[in-house]
């Protein structure tokens, strides 16, 4: 596997919110690897603990506003697979933030070398008119904290 | 929702293998919509079924011959959410045929109206070695009888 | 394996409410058997479409009347592997009817020999309140028909 | 909720295998409580767990020995749900150990009050062969020990 095919491209900023997952017996399909949709499933979680952890959110206090992020786009590039008993590390980085919507960039890798790479793009909406609203005031701080904490100048 | 929006871009043809599946309680989330890895997990099962029941080949004779595809990349688009109680058409393009890669387009649609779109490109790989092998005479045959069929020239 | 362990105690009647489902890739672990939860997963599916299907209702109607049935108790015994590439008939009977719970005795088989057997059981509850509220008297009905249906004197 | 259906019986052993998982967005159906499949998933990475970090084998081991611990028998009692954000702590017992079979006694609590209570019972197979096999010595060593630090005479 050659640099380009493992590394990160740009590299992870050492600071980016990280969580380790076990690579399950139920995460694996019939050939022994993780089948892919289980990886959007671990994304999921990934962002979960990114608002409680770094964030000091809690992205089911947001179901209780009536607010939700659905996800509007999301694409993953599935570079070396993953297998049982694996410890796979998940990165999250905040690739976009604009009026409503959010996106991320996530890399998973095992040991510095990336397995997977992932981009999600969120949209927040009222889950009373199931429209777009504004990323509310302290979320939104909050993010721009977590990336000028990355030295994310945008 | 104007047009644009909702309709497939190009539009299907009219002969595209196209599998209906109820959304299901257990494809829900708390917010009344489908929680969209099982959007993936879906997209997987219309594989299977258009390998089974379009190409007269099985996915799992496949694997008892030491062969996989798994996915390189995946990515959806999801315009309207699905909820429990709706029939959620899903169709299958053929957007990619290579040596060892094959990639598809695939449409969810209800009466018509577009609710997602994915690309999902996958690669044939020995499960023996791990490496790329080429798709299998038979099984490229019967992928170009497909695209010929919906008048795909490529 | 003997005729004990495979064929269902009491026999099923002719006229169970009985659906095939292909076991997918998906459904299946590292070592090449479905994962179990994911039973659990189709008993639930299978309630769905006995309730579109035979009881002629739909449980995502019960949701917008505000009542659910969760689980209460749930059981399995494990008989015969599946594999990815089988066909799964599953049958429902129904085992037990209150004033707020209903039971299910479920039989998975393939060629009519058993694979899995269940029992669920539910209870009817207000999504409102959280209390169990009487199951309500058009579902009943639809209930008991089906168990006359099958020669179930009880 | 009386003590009886909210407090274990008999007693968790203090020293008991506990993990906690949080509930997940994911693990939740549209009734925002629990979907019940997801909790024999989670009953799965507590063995998993329960093998790696108190009988420090792994169960990945056993898998690359084809040697598998198939769910022979599954029943859990749900008698409070769980929500979207609870953390909930999940707690093994050795119910039974025999030649080939090993089963368990599973509590599901939040401080201290029961969620639910499951029983799984495993057979040690070969993969190769697919019939029972003894547990090998050094995991039958470890279970006892864990047995024996709880004050299970059995």
């Amino acid at each position: 596997m050659d640099r380009a095919a493992t590394e990160p491209s740009p590299p992870l900023p050492e600071r980016a919110f990280t969580v380790t997952r076990p690579i399950r017996f139920s995460h694996s399909d019939p050939a022994g690897i993780v089948y892919y949709p289980n990886y959007f499933d671990m994304f999921n979680g990934l962002v979960e603990d990114w608002f409680e952890y770094e964030l000091r959110l809690k992205v089911s206090d947001l179901v209780g506003r009536r607010l939700a992020l659905p996800i509007v786009h999301a694409e993953s590039d599935f570079r070396v697979p993953s297998r049982f008993g694996d410890k796979l590390d998940l990165s999250l980085l905040v690739e976009s933030l604009g009026r409503s919507s959010l996106g991320y960039r996530i890399v998973g890798h095992v040991r510095g070398a990336v397995r997977l790479t992932a981009r999600i793009v969120t949209a927040m909406i009222s889950l009373d008119s199931g429209r777009a609203v504004p990323i509310p005031p302290e979320l939104r701080a909050a993010i721009e904290a977590y990336r000028a904490k990355l030295g994310d100048a945008r």
